[in-house]
């Protein structure tokens, strides 16, 4: 019978272990249908075994002679947390590092509505110094009469774009029947509403692609590492964080944008953060000043809405920059990013 | 190339239309690429059409000869909406009738831990007057390394529990992928995390199963009869709506019960709306007056969550009633069920 | 110098210790400079020292002959808790019992109009069965340029109404400035805004009135009962809680009635709790089924807002009832007052 | 009878109208019972006349020889609205002035507990280049036994560090009894619970000092600047605005710190917006992003606690930089300013 003691128990072994030795005290811990992951570690194998732990003697496992150092623990995401990797992880995407020291730009239109249009938008944000494209082929709409994407034809174009540019593409997985068709995709993005579609999470920490995890609309910042941690513990250990903005009371601005969440998550985990001003705010002209002050705050790079036609797109375009005051914007950023000593 | 005009038209037929005249309607109708519901209608055939209609022109369809009248609405849930069904819906699960006039009481645990459990609580709540038996196979855990349910055996657990006792079972439905298993249950639980999963929606939507729909822990009513709609769209007219406490500043309970949104869903929509007070407060003590104000202010039922040794409980225990305290509310529920001239 | 330790100490007194001896204790505790409140008891008397305690030596306190007994505690609010008083409290309004067994409601307009309007409203909310009578005088408006309230003569106009129906008054004070005005009102107001107005419920703690302390719009149950205690700790151990909405990101109703507070609220604390459903939801229609759900939930009793003509009053018209919608509201919440054994 | 028509009018005079025109013309308006602020204006003589209108013909004002218009407006808050006073106000106290181009740094104790306290922090944050000193004299406090400031007492002291270092001085009024005791305070500040004490606003409205508003923990933006506006019609046009983070669900920081609040408020508004992140954040490893990320939104100045002993001060202490962290602080946010083109 399973119980349901939650527990979780860090494993270093020793430097000199031999793979079989390894292999064999995996397989014994593994019987007891505990979940093993690997923590990265430059010095050691280091495992976090969560789960049912109660008939696993803690001694017998110390006494095990490739185990070094066995550490019973309550941080309930320890591979996210910094306690265990206390330097900043840079995630690479095509060559482009995401973390310490850079600042990242992802721009591009919320929804890809045509060949045409992506490839104008991705020449232009190229330009004016984005390091990576965004576009959404696959839309969760709240309505399910509103425009739900151009699907796997917009796949197609995005991919046209970046074979036309060069630049790397971001986009959204909204149902997990899909991943075959992502095959080329750089980065996959889990948005606001299915951070905690655990399943997915499961899926995608299977997967050997960089992951863009997007703050739940109402979700704690232990949530969002704990969601996090879901695609860690799989193995996956490419992870980007987003903030993307709270639901409050207030109602000038679509969300609430918690810049505080930037410092807090930095200081608790070694991810990467990226801040979206768009979905936050949705009001063009307050992307600049929160642009700024997301890099001030200590951010490693934006996610920015940007359309040709912000009057004409099929989606959220009231909240789209124009290509033009993209590039203004860009200026500034890279100002700041210069002026916190950062690479962009 | 796809447009974003967003737009919603109503199309009542005449009664005698003929079924080739219906079907040549909808294949032109179609042939704009539009999504083309049923409105469940006593009198005539009514169609929701839905998405890009600026190349439809309403006059070429009033203009039809089996077309009794054409609106253009705006309410953004037309199915879901009680303009367009102005009475109550009843949602028959294997004969127990869910809506109007009628208080129905699902009880079980959060989660099936072993045959044996849930055996006791099913034959436990059904002797206090249950209509329903809950239990939890598939577990949707903020943490990776917590308990993630019994799954396929917990289901097949579940099964056993309703064979015994002829409850019909209510469970959640995680990912699309374990659809299969489901076969047998009698109500699909969305779950507020998957509130806005619109892949499963739209799947649900084509399944002939009633679906009980959580709303989201920041959703506001008008998203969550939004996501009714998906399934309603799809075809599948069984929805049950739950309040289930939203997230607040407040923080002695887990959610904040909303039990305003009770009467406000039924004054918009004719869909039937129970009320989770377990998981909106996490305290069993308030339990009973929770219970008493949700018949009191309208609801359709509930959903408790009830343990024979909650103490021991694998997930969820602290918030679950014992099978004793859960026969002490079930009489103070049937007297305010009779008291409000209910069937229970 | 001042030291910050916040601190409380409980001094029960032997019951049979002599005036002198009491006023010599409490003079040598007050020369530390604490504050020393009583806390009602039947039995003996009870002080609760707060403040400053580190010169203290608690056990020169529990070798004074005439002390029973000495407890530190770390209840924030010891007057106001069921700890310290395990019996509900009544609270006595002009012979109208407010508190355990009885349902209470306090009926009348957002603003005094006029003579007229008052005394006719006051004839026909007296008749549906009402105990007391509300009406602003003194308003509380967000803006300056919105009508601010007749002031003295709207206070003038309510005791005129007061006289020709016998219904006890109550009415929000907005300024220490005005409280000589209200030497014949029967209950003082403290409005949402003014919840941690310190210095009032310091002054209100001096006053020998019954005051109604609403809920502040973002406050926790335990800032409402921290704030009532400001009120107690003065002397005046004649408060009312109301709860009233409380700020979400949920746009339909003014704000979302948290009806879980009543059970909350009364299982830590003695004293009656009301619920004003007016200025919670500010939907008429929402009245009937939020009134029923309070009593259904435990509270004391209502607050409602009518008005004889609605469309033309000159505050918050659209959230109120009219006189015949609130005598059928009267119906119900007597029926359900009686159902659940309560005197109305 | 009062009328509940809430209205505004805005009346430009002629430039060249005579006292005595103006006199009269004011004589007639002010016999209907409405409020008449001045706007401020360099060209002409503008008034706002707001509250029951519905006797004033309007085409009897506009064929006044003075008048040169008359507009009925919707704005809510007409003075403090950027639309009828395009450019930035700045407020100038002791000399400094505050707002547009300025940076302004208030830093000090949240309570003044002793001259030499208030002494030691007012040299040192004078020396790292703060502009105003801050500390609590009258403290707020939930608890009735928590310690409520030194009161006249730690007046007294602040004005002594005032003699000693020259720094202008801010401290927040509780009561309006307190005033008199004022006198020689720089800025007076209405905290969070008293953002809607209206009869305080009303009174600081007829004062003659710059007041410093800091917004309501659950307030929007429109309440704080129709708050704004109480002491603006009054006739008190130095006012400045305060965000100290808003109350949300997010529970490790006190308030979430809402920075889209500082662009919005100056887009809107052209009265001074400062930023608070010791309240809102209550963690002093936060403050330095946080103080960095306001200037980059575009804050004209912080505000933060600063405390030569945070260990043991008697209130906030947790919250609190020392002086040596704040001087770190003084340096990156002068670096900010300077890369901004602003004067710190």
């Amino acid at each position: 019978m399973v119980k349901g003691v939650f527990c979780l128990m860090i494993i270093v072994l020793i430097k000199d272990a031999e793979p079989e030795q390894i292999q064999a005290l995996y397989a014994s811990l593994d019987s007891y249908g505990v979940t093993i992951s690997d923590i990265p570690s430059a010095s050691a194998t280091v495992w976090c075994v969560g789960g049912d732990l109660s008939s696993i003697d803690i001694e017998w496992v110390r006494s095990n002679s490739i185990v070094d150092a066995v550490h019973h623990i309550r941080k309930p995401y320890p591979i996210a947390s910094r306690s265990f990797h206390p330097h900043d992880t840079i995630v690479e995407v095509a060559g482009i590092p995401i973390g310490q020291g850079h600042v990242c730009v992802i721009a591009g239109p919320c929804s890809v509505e045509s060949e045409q249009q992506i490839l104008a938008i991705a020449q232009q944000v190229k330009q004016s110094g984005a390091s990576l494209l965004r576009g959404g082929a696959f839309k969760p709409r709240t309505s399910p009469y509103a425009f739900q994407g151009l699907q796997a034809q917009g796949l197609s174009h995005l991919l046209q774009a970046k074979k036309a540019t060069g630049l790397p593409i971001v986009t959204e997985l909204t149902s997990l029947e899909h991943l075959d068709l992502y095959a080329d995709v750089d980065v996959i993005q889990v948005g606001a509403r299915n951070m905690q579609n655990f399943e997915m999470l499961k899926q995608l920490g299977r997967c050997d692609k960089p992951i863009l995890l997007k703050r739940g609309m109402a979700s704690t910042l232990e949530e969002l590492l704990m969601s996090a941690e879901y695609i860690l513990a799989g193995g996956n250990h490419r992870v980007i964080l987003c903030e993307r903005g709270i639901r409050t009371y207030q109602g000038i601005t679509r969300n609430t944008l918690d810049l505080s969440a930037v410092p807090l998550l930095k200081h608790d985990s070694h991810l990467p953060v990226l801040v979206d001003p768009s979905h936050a705010a949705g009001i063009p002209w307050l992307m600049e000043p929160l642009s700024q002050a997301a890099i001030a705050v200590g951010a490693d790079g934006l996610m920015l809405e940007v359309h040709n036609d912000p009057e004409n797109a099929l989606c959220d375009g009231a909240q789209s920059l124009t290509c033009e005051k993209f590039d203004d914007i860009m200026q500034k950023v890279k100002a700041y990013a210069q002026f916190a000593s950062k690479v962009i």
